[in-house]
């Protein structure tokens, strides 16, 4: 991998997403624990998920909850192995369409060939766990 | 569990811990990616670990690389079993003490009863992963 792909694209953390099998349940434990309300609950039909949010009171990085919808294959796979927990790591970048140009130039093996919609109305892709440390990684670009 | 346990401490999001096996190759696989270098690598004694830090530009999210010293067994564990991967996800709480005297008085299962010393000499404690969803929640109450 060459030098420093996202530089000068890279804002931040935008959040972690963690797989779960009862939003409902899911939504009321991490709200309780971090002291905020799950907010921007919505059914993202391009990945299939349904996703809402626990935003700290700091920062731009918050907490994505995110279930599997009908067909999501990946996603129900990953609840019967491991159950809930830990699913991926979402960057921020200020131009997703250049960022994946640069990684896809580098070899950098991608799921995303193009980025897709994803929760908040974000464009999205992703990165193979491969390429970072069985890590799976998001790109983000936000649209407010 | 009873409602808004961190509220008034809550800061956010203060990183995510990925487990490795090789830490030079990690830090320069996470540097190369964001565009910027790892650094404050060091050994974390009181928690069996070696750890190095890839800071993105904006936020105070960062991204930890973590990988198990002598005696570790919970990450060469983790490591045998899944190999690289999300291994923990940090909320940094402005008083770590009240954040656990809450959480114990609630019943939350908590790795630490007291906090313990941490990388980049912050003061931290773990819950249990039963306690949220699967996912290894740390508290960090920074110290610049």
């Amino acid at each position: 991998m060459p030098r420093k792909l996202l530089e000068g694209l890279l804002v931040g953390i935008d959040h972690v997403g963690i797989c779960v099998g009862k939003m409902d349940e899911s939504c009321a434990l991490w709200s309780e624990l971090l002291g905020v309300p799950a907010c921007d609950r919505e059914c993202v039909a391009p990945q299939k998920t349904e996703a809402a949010f626990v935003d700290p009171p700091d920062g731009d990085a918050t907490v994505e909850l995110v279930s599997p919808m009908e067909g999501n294959a990946g996603l129900f796979k990953f609840l019967e192995k491991r159950g809930d927990g830990l699913h991926h790591l979402a960057f921020a970048v200020t131009d997703i369409r250049e960022a994946l140009a640069r990684l896809k130039e580098a070899g950098v093996p991608v799921i995303d060939q193009e980025p897709r919609k994803g929760a908040r109305g974000h464009l999205v892709a992703f990165l193979h766990p491969k390429a970072m440390n069985g890590t799976l990684v998001e790109l983000v670009e936000r649209h407010h």
